[in-house]
């Protein structure tokens, strides 16, 4: 059951059109608004790393032209028949998926990003309908309500963007692991845009935060700006020998490879290391697990129900991702930026002013 | 303080001499019972493949005579004035850790197992005294009572000799991994001393236990004898693919070499491998880890409280390990059997009756 209202409207966004990766206007069309579907217009939308490897190709099987952009901030303009949660004139997210089989085991633990039948990524993913989703970098998404989240009008929308990958990738690992509770100590390994909400969470969470990192040029932010307890670099053999059996928790944002077994060894008995970042490969010795009892696991993104949670804890904490505000045509540079590691720390594409 | 009375008495026991591992009979002295002591009368000792490995040096540091043993059970013959817990006649139980600070974060949690300060293991390690420690292959031993584990009268002496190293092993991850809740789902990789006991725990605590065995033999003792619901021949590609996502948990007791990521994507969203067994190294993709939030973790025995706990469990719910006693005369040949897997599923000497 579609609604007429809404459909074959023209949406502008950017594209990249070849491996190149570089992105330049593009108009295309979005799905009409269903019974169940909330229409956002874009005011702001996160660059995720994510959108530098896919636009390039980097996993070999990127549709192009691709839209990228899944830190999406916007405000509701119409709502389907269906829809009770969403009226006009909200303030939402959409995150990293935009649907989902809504009847498995993980759809209904709230864990609909990990939905095996249905999942669709809110860009270069096939959606129910067989089209190829388009992301954040355009005007206006139409997407069922469930995938999308309420942000209190007290937030700012391009400090929400962030929230919607970079947050809840952080968020969601360290609610699941008990991360939450005041006097525990967390390693943070790496200090981009994930790193950097690790550290907020961490200290709105009571946790004494380290922040580990290869380059000691990022310790007064680290202590100073972003509000860590220590600051540690990694190849400083004395400084991580005297962390050993230390911390209850790290999270393992670096992107890049690394050895883990040196930082296994920091954590406590049975302490926990989380990995969100993405290296090609995992090697440790048994040791560092058997030992201390210790364990290693993954974590991608999160369901609704922690996304809604995090956004709702951030409003009440006022905590605020870094973020610096682009428009559109910085995109491509901003990409360069990125790869660089070049940003502090996350870039915000200003969608509303870009396409007036 | 020492206690005069019971120092310097003979200890008659076998020990390896040299790397060859041959085990011989051997005289020693145990200390004095001291006021915290308890003094064992052993009945019975477990061979764990531990005892075989150090040996034979396979660690390298050996210090030979070495009288090796940790899964012991005896018969209180005296006590220290101070303890309280124990008296003459109690039957107990000593396993792979004999002393400990008795004072760091680790003890205090009862996981005296992972304290780092005083940890002393039951063989071959030094004492707080200085003296290299002796293990059950012997007619008795000397042990600060909080060491020691009360086995109720009705639980065989022969039978709870191996819950103290092989059993604990497998139950200890499983509490802390709440591998403990009925209808959930659980893989054993390896059926031998420790996997046979994690079969026989996880149909105790309601779970639907599958077996992954490298030998298609093992199936009719799986299935029939120990009474798990699935067995799964882990080289069959088409039985490991039917049971992608399917599992809560995995406890790997596998003591060789193996790929992990085959079995990391058997488990479901948020699901556990713990590992138990000995590899030299674990090598795993990320998306193992990433894609279903899943955790690998170690673990290595388990602390006092825990030790209790599962003794009296398998008092109240009649778990028994499947054993084959034999004379001491037999250790020998029993630690080649064992090299050679011939064993179902445990070896315990009959020290009372060895040294008549």
């Amino acid at each position: 059951m579609m609604n007429s209202e809404g459909g074959n409207e023209d949406c502008l966004g950017w594209a990249a059109r070849d491996a190149s990766g570089v992105l330049s206007p593009y108009k295309f069309s979005r799905k009409a608004v269903g019974n169940d579907d909330v229409y956002v217009k874009i005011t702001h939308c996160g660059i995720c790393y994510a959108d530098v490897v896919s636009t390039r190709n980097s996993f070999g099987a990127t549709n192009y032209p691709v839209v990228p952009g899944h830190e999406i901030a916007g405000i509701v303009t119409k709502v389907g028949s269906n829809v009770q949660r969403f009226n006009v004139g909200d303030h939402v997210g959409v995150g990293t998926y935009v649907n989902s089989c809504r009847d498995c085991r993980n759809c209904n633990a709230g864990l609909e990003i990990q939905c095996g039948k249905g999942r669709v990524f809110t860009y270069d993913s096939v959606d129910s309908d067989g089209t190829i989703t388009k992301g954040g970098y355009s005007t206006f998404i139409v997407v069922h309500h469930r995938y999308c989240f309420m942000i209190p009008k007290s937030y700012p929308l391009a400090s929400a963007a962030p929230l919607l990958c970079a947050g809840i990738t952080v968020y969601s690992p360290m609610i699941r692991h008990n991360m939450n509770q005041p006097g525990k100590s967390l390693g943070v390994i790496g200090l981009g845009g994930l790193g950097h909400m690790a550290v907020k969470f961490g200290k709105a969470f009571g946790l004494d935060v380290t922040v580990f990192s290869t380059s000691i040029s990022k310790k007064d932010e680290a202590l100073n700006l972003l509000g860590a307890d220590n600051f540690v670099v990694s190849s400083d053999q004395e400084q991580m020998s005297a962390l050993a059996e230390s911390l209850d928790f790290i999270i393992d944002t670096a992107s890049g490879n690394h050895p883990f077994d040196p930082y296994m060894f920091l954590l406590k008995t049975c302490g926990v290391l989380v990995l969100v970042g993405a290296p090609s490969e995992i090697k440790l010795s048994p040791g560092s697990l058997i030992g201390g009892m210790r364990s290693i696991s993954g974590s991608a993104a999160g369901g609704t129900k922690d996304t809604q949670e995090m956004i709702d804890l951030c409003a009440e904490k006022e905590i605020y991702p870094n973020i610096e505000v682009i428009p559109i045509e910085y995109a491509n540079e901003a990409f360069e930026r990125i790869i660089n590691k070049d940003v502090k720390y996350r870039f915000v594409i200003d969608i509303e002013n870009s396409f007036k």
